[in-house]
């Protein structure tokens, strides 16, 4: 649980996930090396695990989520702030892949564990339970919206190899992240996501 | 914290909230009775409480949320299932108001402490905390998406006099619902929301 050094690249390989702490100030880059892969984000406050990050409460303040917008907590308090986004859509509705989802969407017999299961994994040594994960904000995803029909569709992602979103951080957090494990969201492969923290 | 009588009208006055034991099989109807009112929507796992309604889960596997669409937990179980509904406008992405938002959207210098403080006051009996209120279902709650801008506005309810909705249990809940109290979601007025409780 100690920070990643400073100032260097670290990857996250496919299919698997991460936490570290990230302080006041300090600035998070996501970056999508080869294109076409999610990374699913959370945060937590590190004075008080249980203020996580919250779609509902950030939807109501902010709508369309990229440069500029913040994310907050279920306190109602900014944990992120998204300070550059190369690629332009995230998603903020649709909750972290499980075994449960690819036993249910996809049909799987011995399915993998998902987000879910690698950012509970990675969230354990901080005493954060599975049942405390909420949406995560999901860098690079494209969930498209249909206005009229409310239908929503997972395609593949726009980032192209080298995007990048970056955020600072507006409290001393928790940051846990993964590369996607979900076949649809990804375009049918698997690839690493790369983070760099800088600052402040 | 009994359970309400059965086969008869209950009523939660204006800008107020309640919450009650809701058993397998047993049908909870939700009405509008002057129409253009919201009533947010919580449901806890009676056999463990830290399993709640997950907005995340259910995006997942059912997109347009009316008759026939489950409501799923963080744990992915279906804990309520939509038998019927007559006004078909109903919400799953924004946060139940709060005394936060009445200060950052309305400008309020003494805010009401909104939906959420009414959950929080009906579910404290249970041994519930504020953190462990996820996102509501907000019945009768008219929140249309620009597909192409991601905007999402809050409009008036569609919803008529007498318009309502059923929802069986799929497990043994806490249920927790108000009359909401945030002028844009209600037409500007603040009124009643009747339940009735029959079977199974």
């Amino acid at each position: 649980m100690e920070q990643p050094a400073k100032g260097i690249i670290h990857t996250i390989p496919p299919r698997s996930g991460t936490s570290f702490p990230l302080s006041i100030g300090e600035l998070l880059t996501v970056t999508d090396p080869e294109g076409q892969q999610v990374s699913d984000l959370l945060s937590f406050s590190r004075s008080d695990l249980r203020e996580v990050l919250s779609n509902g409460r950030t939807l109501d303040y902010a709508i369309y989520l990229s440069t500029g917008d913040p994310l907050y907590s279920n306190r109602s308090n900014i944990m992120l702030s998204i300070v550059e986004d190369t690629c332009g859509k995230n998603d903020f509705l649709l909750t972290p892949c499980s075994k449960e989802m690819f036993r249910i969407i996809y049909g799987h017999d011995q399915p993998h564990r998902g987000c879910f299961g690698n950012l509970a994994e990675a969230v354990q040594p901080w005493g954060i339970t599975e049942d405390a994960i909420p949406v995560a904000f999901n860098c690079f995803m494209n969930v498209p919206i249909d206005g009229t029909t409310g239908e929503i569709k997972v395609l593949t992602p726009t980032s192209r190899a080298g995007d990048y979103i970056k955020f600072r951080a507006e409290m001393d957090l928790v940051v846990a992240m993964t590369a996607c494990s979900a076949g649809q969201s990804n375009g049918g492969t698997f690839k690493p996501i790369q983070y760099r923290i800088d600052g402040p």
